[in-house]
């Protein structure tokens, strides 16, 4: 099956549980007492839903990143993806659970240990996908220092996560404190530190060469 | 990254969130009462609903507007537009709560408020990304009196936005009824003042030069 | 703007709309009693969602039929279209309430009326985008004949959904086979009796010429 | 209509019900008791998501490889789709009924019914879309190996399902055990034992011949 392919289907995935994520925020309940402070009192699920959304739209920009370097997908590539999809899109229902109890005192840690273990797995997922292409299905002409720079870069997901997993045993406020740096901190790495000759131009895009 | 595979994307999230405005119908709560009387009591809801679409329709026009004018997709951009989606994504959260509280004489002002602030961030993230793509990525051959002419046009979304945001502290029904006529003034002025050159035959989009 | 971006998104909110059909089922409630009773007694949902799902299954046929004889998109047609799409999108929410008030003899009537109204209105704005587009947007290359023959075949639509919307006023039960029986009428006779000639090729799809 | 276009529609109907799965784990309901035990004790709902996951998920890919050997799609072919995906979108409803009541002695069986009628139809669709489509639309240069080869491997696809449904009449658990293990062994099945070849490369699929 072509990369293209795989990327459309992926994208849809990526794009319809980003936009789930406003199920987070309650949108499915009834208001109640006064809206105003009920407004306000939601802001732990605004603040969910922003570092949710921060997450998964910087996992897709690396899903075509990594995408890019292969030449092909195979069997086990393609089932290596469904189940990167399978907890993509499970994202929402940890983000409500925080956003829900991240001011409860008796179960904020569950709460954040539930979303520590889902993005934990999904860094996990992530990288074992891209070792996994990256060993068998990389592009002939794939810059060796590209490859190795996207390897070096994945490397610390996993373990980031896991920390601020299990932060939350200790303080789970710093825990969800935590989990929103990293997002913060990859959106801002991949948004200025990135190699200037990493855009493509419009034309080889559009496949008009003119 | 190519700005056609940003534009699919984002596609997607508008797609998804024009559609799961549904959601600010109430399709999610049971009926109650005499059903003739309670769907004629939605009616707050079905124009929430329509400005809504509407507002996000026309932004997804303008969204493919820009991108034209654009060679290419730096990392900041996708971090701006990443953003911005984030906030298109959020819009069925206000539109249902103005559609459950536009009638409520205590709680209008502050549904009002929530989807000002909504729309003028949205507004504000929008014009940001095409004064920072008009500045760092524009076409070599993109015309400089359109260019021009979408900066004219979007320079006023935001402070018109704020304006009926904050017209919501003085009357907040007022307030609903200029979001709804600025939706209506954008819809109709893009069908029918826009430039007669701005079709792009479909040869020309298939790729077909003949 | 281009054709094929138009029927992209519009694509979209089409699959996402027929998949949002799932609501009418009830999936946000927790089923409660003997569950086999339950779903037993859910048919009406069941059918509800199927008529809904092939109505708009063949609407998304038929909307790339019509733009196939489109050499481009200008802004009204732009502008209709999105209001074309509100109304496809709107549709799991009367399909919903069908579903739950078929079986109620004091609130079918306005169950049969909410869904006649929002299907007569998608008949109408779906004849009303075929007229505009047929007599300005025209392919030069489009087949008369396949011109006239496709407003012939959507020209007794709105009348036929117009009829079984009246017709619940008299017998509201009447009035919902007939919505049914419309949606297999149309599947069976675009599935049955179609132009052979109407298959396009694969070759020609991919848009290589060997 | 072309086999692009179909399957573009059919991806994001296949995209779109594999995320609303989500719902299945009762994302809409607001958790209570002990958050620990309320999310330990949902873990029929994680497994009844993973396992609807990843059957929908290979299905997508089957649908591909379906599409691929067709040369075109004729209106038969249309409705046999848009029933097989009226199927597909429906499946989060039996997916969350099964997650609810996998673990009550008294509706297990009727959850494993209605789960397996679902599977059993949409096999039996997804066998009769693929007879039909191997008699009528076959490419010309289809390998007659791969398409007996495909005939073979989507025989056993609906007895399975079947035996598996009438197994809860005998044991309500193992039958839920055994649409498990289904899922298990044609995900591990298409993921190790395909054909090596099979895959193809990134330049066919860009279109690009260099």
């Amino acid at each position: 099956m072509e990369t293209g392919r795989v990327e459309a289907f992926s994208d849809g995935v990526f794009a319809i549980a980003v936009t789930l994520l406003i199920l987070a925020v309650g949108i499915d309940q009834a208001p109640h007492g006064d809206l105003g402070r009920y407004l306000l009192d939601l802001w732990p699920a605004y603040v969910a839903y922003a570092v949710s959304f921060l997450t998964i739209g910087i996992m897709w920009v690396n899903h075509h990143l990594l995408f890019d370097n292969f030449a092909r997908v195979d069997r086990p590539m393609l089932l290596l993806n469904i189940l990167l999809l399978m907890l993509i899109a499970f994202a929402p229902f940890p983000t409500r659970v925080v956003a829900e109890f991240a001011r409860s005192e008796v179960d904020r840690r569950n709460a954040a240990l539930l979303y520590g273990i889902t993005m934990t797995t999904t860094a996990i997922l992530f990288f074992s996908l891209w070792m996994y292409g990256s060993r068998r299905l990389l592009r002939a002409d794939a810059d060796p220092r590209v490859v190795s720079g996207i390897t070096r870069s994945y490397l610390p997901g996993a373990p980031l996560y896991a920390t601020a997993t299990l932060l939350a045993f200790v303080n789970s406020i710093a825990s969800l404190i935590m989990f929103a740096a990293i997002a913060i901190f990859y959106a801002l790495s991949a948004a200025l530190f990135g190699r200037t000759d990493a855009t493509v131009s419009r034309t080889a895009a559009s496949g008009d060469p003119s």
